[in-house]
């Protein structure tokens, strides 16, 4: 009944509105009434103690659809839900499971997930364009919970929210979080916030805080960095912007320069490189700040080539990509003099330029210093910018997988 | 005529729209339009001027209707959109009037209003979880104004006003308030954000500067806490609480434990909980933080009974609810001796959960350090975190009642 | 094809909606693909290094539709959605062209400008009274971009945008934006911030960072005051204070009194009311904080009559405009002996409203001290109050004009 409520509104609309299933929804909760837990919270404290790791999409939409079901309901329900979506979206296969329930870690991410998040990031950057007050995400808060400020990152991500018709709560500080302030738990901190929100984004100052909240949370968890540990959505658009700006993954040859010793973003994006065909990578960095040989070991474990090399201008005129970061001072104590040397040793200028070929990109994390000099910001092959951009569209992406899903 | 075309369209939506007030009010200010003031703020200064208080709603709807006229007209006009808001709420007795104007202090309220304020609270617990997008606030800003972070009753009101419709606007720093920080008196900066806004929120570190706050403003005020002061919106969500959770309020017996001398929750709620019948309370204390007299004194003129004891176990097994509260390190001073001693003396533990009775329930304003167990948080019994949920629901029912009446 | 579907969408609303603009325009895309950029990237590097201020406004709407094409179709496409405009819109002049790019400075406006925005501002002042809920700028996402903080000025935009359906980002303390912290220039972050956003509002501690964030951004700047530079926004309303209180602007007797040397706000308002006929302005000041002589040149220069005086009382008498400003201590360093002669040498009491002529008013910029005695509040000519309310229409004014024009 709901499922056909549903499809016979789906004839009267262009675009997907993500109410509609909160409609169907709404009338299954009625249907299916006696089969409601009384208390959500009971609901919660049972799915929390249960793993729901291989259903976390079903009980998300659950969530996401703010219904309380019994998982054998949700299961039935997700299923017309999703078939409602993919009468708009002919593009996805069929009953396809998409299995994110929180963005912790780029270790996460296998091929097929990347190019699904890929797929409907393209859509996003369509959305974005050409239908400037989408309301995908209308009816649903977003709560940014910044232990540690970054407003780059946390301007991406309510940006993102708000380009799909959402809300925000936004906590810059949650540092100073008073109740955080007067020795409250992380865990007790997440409860209290997932009742006012239906999605956190969380900074935190300690690896391994946003896999503690993912645990306690019964709403999905983005993890926008945590201390020294991860920054997911910070690889996933370095990846992206190669695929758009290359037009392929397989195959490629990109050149990591700058601090690799320190850097969590190129040392993600090795790591998810080597899940590509034929990719080969070119270390270029400083004696003090070379790349560790976990990472160096994986991708032979992988089977992707790898190279490590002092001739910067020779690996820009083989490179499809030159993925250039910053030289952070704060990571050389009191050694200045060693900064000094190493920062100096790898500008990108336009002598790069000129040796690079015609399709290829410079990329960089942001923000730079003078690792690339001004006058390569006019030439098409710096990245950079657009690269900056694309973190918007996967951001938007991922709040609709993890909120609405397909 | 406004009234008819309002009932027309009353015909063609389920869910009441209050932008239908709006437009009534539109047309009524253009039929009414010679007796409209010419300058709302003449208007201001000429109700800021004369005791408004009886008719204070009749003002607030006045306001909220954003529509300036004389008070005869605004009582005609408030009468015919209450009439409409009744078409939708049969459940509310016609003609009821509501007479509250700001929320400053739990003393201003009564069983009435109290009970008034829980249906809505129910009702908002419906839409906040099956009709995700409500609108009933579109088009109504909300000013947080903290002179004092309160990251968790901040985001539970911006919650309330976003999950209803409403937008927000944020100053979580007002202390330092440019302005403020020059000198600008309290008064001032009011009736400079009142121009930006359709209600005020305020946290203040001034015990009585939210009353200041509503003598100068012409929109709503609510007290999010100013200073050692009020926080009614606390003790509202927390009787709310006990009679979600118990079911009734007459009759019922609370254990309040912790820190009762300083505890600014534990007090308002002894003091709204005299309004019931036969209630029973126990104050369970270390001695150095025992409830003050003027409490005892309040309780005992009403007729409720209070006893005084050092026996949790006797307390938890006779109770429908237990009140924990955190002992404040800072309120002992150099006494850490004191705290120590304090602190350890009331643990609530799975020891105390064998003893309650099925029905009971755990309550804690949060944040909680250790004087709750972390064991006890997947009991049942455990009301904590749905209690903080409640905060959610009681701040959207007061942002509606304030904002567009019944 | 898209003029005639929003002629015909047009019989059937009210109030304009700029969500139509966009669908005629997505058509367009459609219609017109084959001219679109294959990035919009390149799009705007290629208009960033070409001169097109003269053409800024096609620019700005091209770039507020989200559609990206040559300039010559931008031209056909933006008469097509003035005119939809104009059809609701019939007091303005079909094809008026409105050169406004960006609002940097108060010397940019001339008269047919100011006038113009006082339009707007003036329609403005009706939606927040009698449309709450407007949807002009649905879809469109305002950044403030405040280096330093400035409560009441940020407020004050985000409240503009939200009452016309904008959506804001927030960030209160740029200066600690953590890229500016490590070093990143202006240039990259609004390179940055210009991809989650549609305008940006940019407050800053340095003189003429607000020209060079122009320079840079593809989309319009608001200069929301840039160190001891311009305010220009302050200004703007200043002067539709007057126009609005005194129902005119030629002819008018206006006294500064106050820190005229280091008032941002007095220099700009003697600026800009040179632009009219026969004005007579009076400079009351201490004698270490007078009116700097390029100010006095320029009013002689563009024949608007001046005169320094200390005799308050007959300028109180005589003029229509008295503008008070507060003497601010930080101009006096080590002198506070100067800082408290200058402080309390003119002071606004109730014995100046007494010489006041009936129509005249009383003005400050705010926040004030004691320089306005508090008992003047109460005067129907105490116009301070509607005056920082008027700062509202204003921006709502210029974020309209800067985001879908006419």
């Amino acid at each position: 009944m709901a499922s056909s409520s549903c499809s016979t509104s789906m004839l009267h609309r262009g675009s997907f509105n993500s109410k509609q299933i909160k409609n169907c929804n709404k009338e299954l909760t009625f249907n299916h009434s006696s089969f409601c837990c009384k208390s959500l919270d009971h609901c919660k404290s049972l799915s929390a103690t249960t793993d729901i790791k291989p259903s976390r999409l079903l009980l998300l939409n659950e969530k996401s659809m703010k219904w309380k079901q019994t998982p054998k309901f949700s299961l039935k329900n997700s299923v017309q839900c999703r078939a409602l979506e993919i009468e708009n979206k002919p593009s996805f296969t069929i009953g396809r499971k998409f299995q994110l329930g929180d963005v912790i870690e780029a270790q996460q991410f296998d091929r097929d997930t990347l190019s699904a998040i890929f797929d409907v990031a393209r859509e996003m950057e369509k959305i974005e364009k050409n239908s400037p007050g989408s309301q995908i995400l209308k009816g649903y808060i977003m709560a940014t919970l910044f232990y540690e400020p970054s407003t780059r990152t946390r301007l991406s991500f309510e940006s993102a929210m708000k380009r799909l018709g959402g809300e925000v709560l936004t906590t810059e500080n949650a540092r100073e979080f008073s109740s955080a302030a007067k020795g409250e738990t992380l865990e007790d901190s997440i409860r209290t916030v997932e009742g006012y929100s239906d999605i956190i984004v969380m900074r935190h100052f300690e690896s391994g805080s946003a896999k503690r909240a993912a645990a306690t949370a019964n709403i999905p968890i983005i993890n926008a960095g945590d201390g020294p540990g991860q920054h997911p959505t910070q690889a996933l658009l370095d990846v992206y912007t190669i695929e758009r700006e290359i037009g392929k993954l397989d195959g490629i040859k990109v050149g990591l320069v700058g601090d690799l010793a320190n850097g969590r973003t190129v040392r993600s994006l090795a790591y998810l490189l080597a899940k590509y065909q034929d990719v080969k990578i070119y270390f270029v960095s400083p004696e003090v700040v070379k790349m560790k040989d976990d990472i160096k070991e994986y991708l032979t474990s992988k089977g992707a080539e790898w190279e490590e090399t002092s001739d910067l201008m020779e690996v820009a005129s083989k490179c499809d990509v030159l993925y250039q970061t910053r030289i952070q001072r704060e990571r050389f104590g009191e050694r200045i003099d060693l900064y000094e040397e190493a920062r100096g040793k790898y500008i990108m200028d336009r002598d790069i330029l000129r040796v690079m070929q015609k399709h290829a990109v410079v990329m960089h994390p942001l923000p730079r210093l003078d690792e690339i000099t001004v006058d390569v910001d006019a030439d098409p092959r710096a990245a950079y910018f657009r690269q900056a951009k694309n973190g918007l569209y996967i951001r938007m992406a991922l709040l609709k997988l993890l909120l609405v899903g397909w």
